[in-house]
């Protein structure tokens, strides 16, 4: 399984530069041994297969013909750049990927000069090269060429469309190139995809009439490999009338994305002729050359590390129901008993576990693409007609949608349910991926319910409490990965809305939590009873509403009240300081502390090493508890 | 120029449904009472103009043909739907537009049922049209038609075009009206732009021969006024080919949208035959027959009252320069020594004054149109290409970009500046417009250095020091309005970052302000010295990073610490007071209390009745601050 691939080619690659030296033939080689090599690397660390084995031909292709870091390469969203980072001085660390201290799992600008932008969110990568375009206009000397790279999923996102819009009105030489694989992480929906799926439909296209015009005009004499490989080239070109060309920019394609003979003379003769924005639309298969993935359902989208001989790969022990299926199970329990219950994803259907809730209503499961903005202003219509909409997202990408969540949903007080999935620290997918703002950005707009379930039980009751609520919006959040295998009721039960409830009951200090840091901090309740310093635990459950009798009584009963939560300041700490203040708490003296997450991005590691750097595991809430207290009897002992 | 013009046709309106009895001939006279009467409110109220003016005819034959409210018509932005608000029952009330206490400058759902989504920021209507529609699929029998009218400059907003991607590919019955004039509140930018002109330029389209498909099959036979109208009619139709048609919607157009004659016929059919989503391209214009908004250069986008014979405006006597003019202004001064400054807008050149910016640097302004998330990681390419982008967006608007902000700029620590205008409460724009929640959803980001100006010489200062910051992002806030009227620097000088000041030194009490609540807070300060509570006065400037030393030294040397911040909690205060118990300084109590914008969403009125409704004014602080003295007598007299 660990057996490293023969890569005598690959071996002699240290940069990006020293393919400048090979020739084609040598070039189809170093793609094979890359693919190989990638394969291999990933096998050992898990991560994202499909979309790099999708790219190895044109990654080659577009260092052997561009002169990065000079030229700005952009890969949109990231998934696809392992062969990039193998062929820019990173093959030393590849098996690190998305490992504590290792390779992020996407490009970072802070990795490496060869990354000039970092991805991990869809559809950035237009916007961002066309920056770096505009700089080199108006005269940033080290700025060459900025070329986009970006996926037919995320030409959904309303982000590319305004990207293109501007490019093609400022009319400046861009280079973005569509890997159209037609898989993003799920198949992409919308008309879009549609639109290219027509655009190589059948017979490839094969109209030159159009010779005079567009980008047919780009393309006369290839300066490598002369007129015969050209002329080949050409007879798959396309010309004319595309949207994008409606758009301003020029369009050549499609082209097969994995034919060295067509990528390389296409992008010479781009590099050499493009004026204005211009964008090659490659065909590439996602998976492409290792079996296993290329008969997954996901084209090996995601994996576990793998038998590279098999494709079979390693599972984890399984303990207890994912937060995810706990939600989607909940979700159609709810839905089976009242048919105004609809859900939509903005194009993760499995990672929200919406693929469930589709397969048994799929009339009722909208896929809008990735489009968070309009996703959650279609709830927020649905809701206005009547329907009792969930919108599924991870608290990372529904930023995408926070000016809908305010101007659509809270101004209008209707009620859209919010399911956050990923909320807190996520692991391997590293600080673009951490949902650590939504309770702030959601708990101060008037008239939200947010709620955070601290194990999957709650989970289950936080979904029937919000398809019961339904004169106002609400969310409730609850983290990647596995509950914490309490005993599953059989049904939900709405909550009632804004109260809490204690969890133990102790002495002197009163710990306050959101979310699963519960389970962490009962874990340091043991331990300080132990001591003798059994605290009282509560479970606040919600953010919004306060339950302001329990914390005013926690901050009455106890010395210490300190809250804990997996979010960053602004939230529910800080709407706790808000109530103590206003009556009077702080007034006389309480020992008040918030445990939030740090103001630092957290990099990729696993979720408990990542809240090790928050400081927000069990030892450390316990040494909160004792700090706080030490201070209390110093100040004691002064008095 | 309160004259009331004479309307006996439209006095017999009270409902839509009055509509329906009325012949096309009366209908047009309908529509000229209607723009009379529009006239005459707004020249009594002030408000948005030209939008209105541009859509009197589509207003009228919207409410003709289809059945309001059951069928849900949804205007885009609603600046423009006043007409639609004199038709539906709120005539009586159309003279206290944009007043407190009166109808709100947009639709609203909460004003009336034929708002059936309310509306503000651009670009919302088709998502929630969808939503509407796929409601009555699903059986919501109380939904009818749902009808997205939105402009042109709209279009360029990614959330309409994700909005048309998906109903095209879920091909349910929508009705989407394009009102094309070419002109938003600037003239629209971008590709999407240009194509519209296109479509229509020149001589109108003719060509029949693609009668078969598409949208002419839904026009064989109008209800209304026979073949004769009909066939006048397709003679201006186009079809085939079009961006939309790609999209997956019919196109029909495009018409002359103040031609009744051409509107009627084509609405009548479209409500008989529409199966899928169709969207009808009507060409209109702004400020339409009112010859002082045709003749001006916004069309008449908004106005102050004005007298309706000579079109001449009322002008507020003006007392210092605005916010928006001295933000321009230094700008301008700092990109004069600085040449990698550059300026971004979202399609408000005007209103964020970098129209003026670009008059003095054509090549360094980019106006992205309306398309905040484009915007803000545009500037995050810039900033990575070595310019010094300042992103210049309101802070409502902002909102849009918010992911942006986090994952592109924030993770990355480029150095993009925000300058942020209309930050706090706004005044007639009303709820939808105020910028409340900024700072909070700023301040939370690892490495941001986040400003705000107290008076118009500070935010020159602000501007200096953003322009100096280049190793991480920043931003600075200010009002909407005019400055306080304080002198003058001639340049900015970059303060030192996270560096308050002692505005006023005082006794027991200290008030620590961020932002123009400043001279609110100097007011209440004064009215306490002459009872002989004379506070302690200090100007926050940043909220982050705070200013450690200077919070730690009031919250030390007073009994009582209050913090007063134009936004939501979540923010400064949540911040200070953060500090303040991590310092230990609750332990042993400290009167803290955190004047921040309340919980509600307030309604239009002038800015200072909306801080009287938030509680902000000096009375108010004033008032909190004895309160707190209160709770502190008498605590000390239990004692």
């Amino acid at each position: 399984m660990t057996d490293r691939p023969k890569t005598p080619l690959l071996d002699r690659v240290r940069l990006p530069s020293d393919l400048k030296d090979l020739s084609d033939r040598q070039l189809r080689q170093l793609a094979d041994e890359l693919r190989a090599e990638t394969i291999a690397a990933v096998s050992v660390t898990g991560g994202h297969l499909g979309a790099g084995l999708g790219v190895v031909e044109l990654t080659v292709a577009i260092h052997a013909v561009f002169d990065t870091p000079r030229d700005r390469l952009i890969w949109d969203v990231g998934h696809q750049c392992y062969p990039h980072k193998i062929l820019t001085g990173r093959r030393d660390r590849i098996r690190t990927l998305r490992q504590k201290d290792g390779l992020s799992g996407f490009t970072k600008r802070s990795e490496s000069p060869f990354d000039p932008f970092g991805a991990a969110h869809s559809s950035t990568s237009i916007s961002a090269a066309l920056g770096f375009a505009m700089a080199r206009e108006l005269g940033a000397t080290d700025v060459g060429d900025a070329i986009a790279v970006i996926g037919d999923g995320s030409m959904s996102a309303g982000m590319a469309y305004e990207a293109m819009n501007n490019a093609g009105h400022l009319g400046k030489r861009l280079i973005v190139i569509l890997n159209d694989n037609e898989m993003s992480i799920a198949p992409p929906v919308g008309a879009m995809s549609a639109y290219l799926s027509r655009l190589y439909a059948g017979a490839p296209f094969q109209d030159l009439k159009a010779a005079a015009k567009g980008a047919v005009s780009l393309l006369p004499t290839p300066l490598q490999e002369g007129a015969r490989r050209a002329k080949e080239m050409i007879k798959h070109l396309a010309v004319g009338g595309t949207l994008f060309e409606e758009l301003g920019f020029s369009y050549v394609g499609p082209i097969d994305g994995h034919d060295l003979d067509q990528l390389l003379p296409v992008l010479w003769t781009v590099k050499s002729r493009a004026e204005g924005p211009i964008l090659i639309h490659a065909i590439t298969r996602k998976g492409k050359g290792y079996a296993p993935a290329e008969a997954a359902a996901d084209r090996g989208h995601a994996t576990n590390q793998f038998n590279v001989l098999t494709g079979e790969q390693k599972k984890a022990p399984s303990n207890a129901p994912s937060y995810t299926k706990v939600f989607a199970t909940s979700l159609i329990q709810e839905a089976e008993r009242d048919d105004r219950i609809v859900a939509v994803t903005a194009a993760m259907p499995d990672g929200t576990g919406l693929n469930l809730f589709a397969e048994r209503f799929p009339r009722r499961c909208f896929d809008v693409g990735i489009a968070e903005q309009h996703g959650v202003t279609f709830c927020a219509g649905l809701a206005a007609g009547g329907m009792r909409p969930f919108c599924a997202m991870y608290s990372t990408f529904l930023q995408r949608g926070y000016d809908q969540v305010v101007h659509d949903v809270a101004i209008q007080r209707l009620p859209v349910r919010f399911a956050i999935d990923r909320a807190g620290l996520v692991g391997a997918d590293g600080a673009t991926h951490a949902g650590s703002f939504d309770v702030a950005y959601l708990s101060n707009l008037p008239g939200f319910v947010v709620m955070a379930a601290s194990d999957e039980a709650e989970l289950v009751h936080m979904v029937a409490t919000a398809a019961a609520i339904d004169d106002r919006p609400s969310a409730f959040r609850f983290p990647r990965g596995e509950g914490v295998g309490v005993e599953m009721p059989e049904r939900g039960t709405p909550l009632e809305i804004g109260r809490g409830r204690i969890v133990r009951e102790g002495g002197r200090v009163a710990i306050l939590s959101l979310g699963t840091r519960l389970s962490e901090v009962l874990k340091a309740a043991e331990n300080l009873a132990q001591r003798g310093l059994a605290p009282t635990v509560a479970d606040a459950r919600f953010a919004k509403p306060l339950d302001r009798d329990l914390i005013l009584r926690l901050a009455r009963e106890h010395e210490v009240l300190i809250t804990v939560e997996e979010g960053a300041i602004g939230g529910f700490g800080s709407h706790v300081a808000q109530l103590l203040a206003e009556a009077g708490m702080f007034d006389r003296g309480l020992c008040y502390r918030s445990m939030v997450l740090p103001d630092i991005f957290i990099d990729q590691a696993s979720p408990a090493d990542m809240y090790a750097v928050a400081g927000m595991n069990a030892p450390q809430i316990e040494a909160k508890v004792l700090e706080v207290l030490g201070v209390t009897l110093a100040g004691e002992r002064r008095a």
